[in-house]
């Protein structure tokens, strides 16, 4: 556990216990600090992690108070149950009616897979792919053919060695973003048929990959904070001829789940000794809260059996798409999939991309972009508390732009999807993420937008619209 | 037949029956006009014609004469005969192979798939690319999802209605270049297992492509100037369960055959009566030398059963990768198709062409590059002429980069392409456009590069190769 999370725990009992009392006044982080011979950005760290569950509120210039709202805990949702039967996939249509009923700019995007596009450097993007398109080799455009531009594959692998993960320049193929990259991996390590074990719920694009690859998936329980259950994991692949994992090991889409490092070395390990490859979607670490970004599972990988796909569309340049694998010994048989199936990635985007890289500025906008998700996230949470019913329960990822949420188990989400869309508001109901169309009562929200005043009257709707149907019985669920 | 072929066949009779000998001077272009009351451009282009058949020379500010060369007249291959059965694929290994040893810049690139990059507009690309992506809407890359951007898909919309062929904006799908899109093409109309009619010699991505995706080809006897027989087609569909049909129908690779209009509509209809769709591979039909763009079978389509996949990257801007499909009643399960492999196209790139389709230039720079390639036809047929031993037939096109080379029956071309690169010169071999690898002394050569004397030496080398081997008897094929 990290030292910011044990504080925010230590201080939580405090509070829940009685020992302090709605409406004191916390310890300053300098006393906090002083105190426990821990670093400011800690203190800060647990109490924002406080302030995000309800239990703090911060009145500016003056500090941090035990709130009121804390009397309505928000519990987590626990660990998932899937069947532990293999499955056939069925969730693609339901999954497009859904999207294409929520392309309109109108509609408010709280069921958006995509953070604000107003949140990107487009200026200094539109300078870079102009500037690297006047200065192209023509005979490059040949050259880039997979696995990539040389350039661009280095600044991928510089990038990999600052979170501690050593990747060769020779492993990486560049894709036409990460979608490319996963469905390249899945088709590179399996046959149509074979057994694909996944998290539970696990992003609608890897249920739809297993779909139309002709594949069946497994589905692992996954803890809301810390990801795929290994046990679980195990007994699976014991009893069903497992081929390969796709998990995302880093604010899973949708938990915002996290595996910690020594369950990601442990999940490496499980599966070297079987041989099994892992699909690692790796492509939301970036958008940590904390003090670095997560290592991948990647960075555990001796045997080369991890493939982690990476994109820069969630982080840097959305609608670019460019993203990447490592794809450890499956390297040369991806790049020949990857000639078959496109042939190649456009070049000035590799080419913009690298330069952008070389010159600098990627890292001082990921910071502003952290910190305007960690900001929409309390706000967000702020506004669930407010109008949500009570007794509805979330999990607080430590990165990403994704709330999970849990509501009674009477709530037909995909009713609460209907009756918002009426209102204008998009949402992202449970059953998207499911191979059986699973977590009926489950909605994914996204805060990756500036959290204004239409932000928050859309979530006040939203627990008009949950209100209603908790008092009447939920329609029954197919 | 066209006007200026049937004057070349005229004429090609008055030399073969010594009606002209050998050193006359051929009427002035004025003087023919008059006599044969056509246009000059009509009269240039079957002097030009017989001009690449070797039959007349050009002497600069003389005129035309008959050339001594005619005495080894330049045959065409005749149509393929492939086994009527249908057959796994099992090329691809070969292909990469293939693809691989002739990627070295310092290699003669007549095996190559490309045309010269010298021949591209850069920095006109560049200007358009970078000003478009400064004046992006960010809001854009969220709604330039499949289908793709609006303002792009009008742009190719207009250009099919410059050679009359009517396509909704609402059926196009922009795709990562061609090959995107007929891969997303056969996906959609096609369940594993099914049988695809392709042609014979067929290109070698269409062979691959039905090998990953788990299909069978029935391959057609092909004429290599009128392409694909369609009695021996309506056989084969009458014979197998053919699910499909993947063919160029205009200025095939690797024949340069191109289906004269009236074939492509009984094509349309022969397929129409059965509800057999057709994925027209239509890529190189910009590159014509004639007056006209070649209409597509897609011109002829009533029922939307034509899906019409083109690209940028052989007359514009190769490495962009950008393509499109014109996928008629298959749009939207197509559209579908591409959300979940590939998500989007490259916005930027989308603005940046469609830029520059609206703001002009492209028309002019296809006229310098079908000239270009024109003039590069005609030097590369003297260099054969010149250099390889009698015959060789060869057939050629009236647009695109490649020619089809039939060579004596008991050369391995295999062997031509191991020897030939030894010498630092790449060759296609027939095999990598056959799924049973037949053609075994058949070579494809690319005329897309300047014709500097390197290229001539080349051919030179070549046929030392061949006239050596020609010598001993051919190594048996496999």
């Amino acid at each position: 556990m990290t030292l910011y999370r044990a504080l925010a725990d230590e201080l939580a009992e405090l509070i829940t216990r009685g020992t302090l009392q709605v409406g004191d006044r916390m310890p300053s982080v300098r006393q906090l600090c002083r105190e426990k011979k821990i670093s400011p950005a800690t203190a800060m760290r647990a109490y924002e992690a406080l302030e995000a569950k309800g239990l703090l509120e911060s009145r500016s210039r003056s500090g941090y108070y035990v709130s009121a709202n804390w009397r309505e805990p928000q519990h987590e949702p626990q660990s998932s149950r899937p069947r532990s039967r293999k499955t056939r996939v069925d969730v693609s249509e339901l999954v497009f009616e859904i999207l294409e009923s929520a392309r309109d700019r109108d509609v408010i995007p709280l069921g958006s897979a995509f953070p604000s596009p107003l949140l990107f450097p487009w200026a200094k993007l539109a300078r870079y792919l102009g500037s690297s398109a006047r200065h192209t080799d023509p005979w490059s455009t040949v050259e880039s053919l997979p696995p990539g531009s040389e350039e661009l594959r280095r600044q991928i692998a510089r990038r990999y060695l600052l979170f501690g993960t050593r990747v060769l320049v020779e492993e990486i193929i560049i894709t036409s973003g990460a979608l490319e990259a996963l469905n390249l991996s899945l088709q590179t390590v399996t046959r149509p048929g074979d057994t694909v074990a996944i998290e539970a719920p696990a992003f609608y694009a890897c249920l739809q990959a297993i779909e139309i690859a002709g594949l069946k998936a497994v589905e692992i329980p996954t803890h809301p904070r810390e990801g795929v259950e290994l046990g679980a994991l195990d007994l699976a692949i014991r009893k069903h001829n497992v081929r390969a994992c796709w998990f995302m090991t880093t604010f899973q889409n949708p938990l915002g789940a996290t595996m910690p490092p020594e369950k990601k070395q442990e999940l490496v390990q499980l599966l070297a000794r079987r041989e099994i490859p892992l699909i690692e979607d790796d492509v939301y670490a970036e958008l940590y809260f904390g003090n670095e970004r997560p290592k991948p599972a990647k960075a555990f990988d001796t045997k080369g059996l991890v493939l982690n796909c990476g994109s820069f569309s969630k982080c840097l340049a959305p609608g670019y798409r460019l993203g990447w694998v490592s794809a450890g010994r499956f390297a040369k048989a991806l790049q020949r999939r990857k000639i078959t199936s496109t042939l190649a990635t456009s070049v000035p985007i590799q080419n913009g991309i690298a330069l952008m890289l070389r010159e600098d500025g990627y890292d001082a906008h990921l910071t502003r972009l952290r910190q305007a998700f960690k900001t929409q996230q309390a706000d967000a949470l702020r506004s669930l508390r407010k109008h949500f019913p009570a007794g509805y329960r979330v999990a607080i990822p430590d990165g990403g732009y994704f709330l999970w949420i849990e509501l009674a188990k009477n709530i037909d989400v995909l009713e609460v999807h209907r009756l918002a869309l009426e209102a204008n508001i998009s949402v992202a109901p449970g059953p998207m993420f499911s191979a059986r169309r699973e977590f009926t009562s489950c909605l994914r929200l996204n805060y990756g937008h500036s959290w204004t005043p239409v932000m928050d009257r859309a979530i006040e709707e939203l627990g008009k619209i949950i209100k209603t149907m908790d008092g009447k019985k939920g329609r029954p669920t197919a």
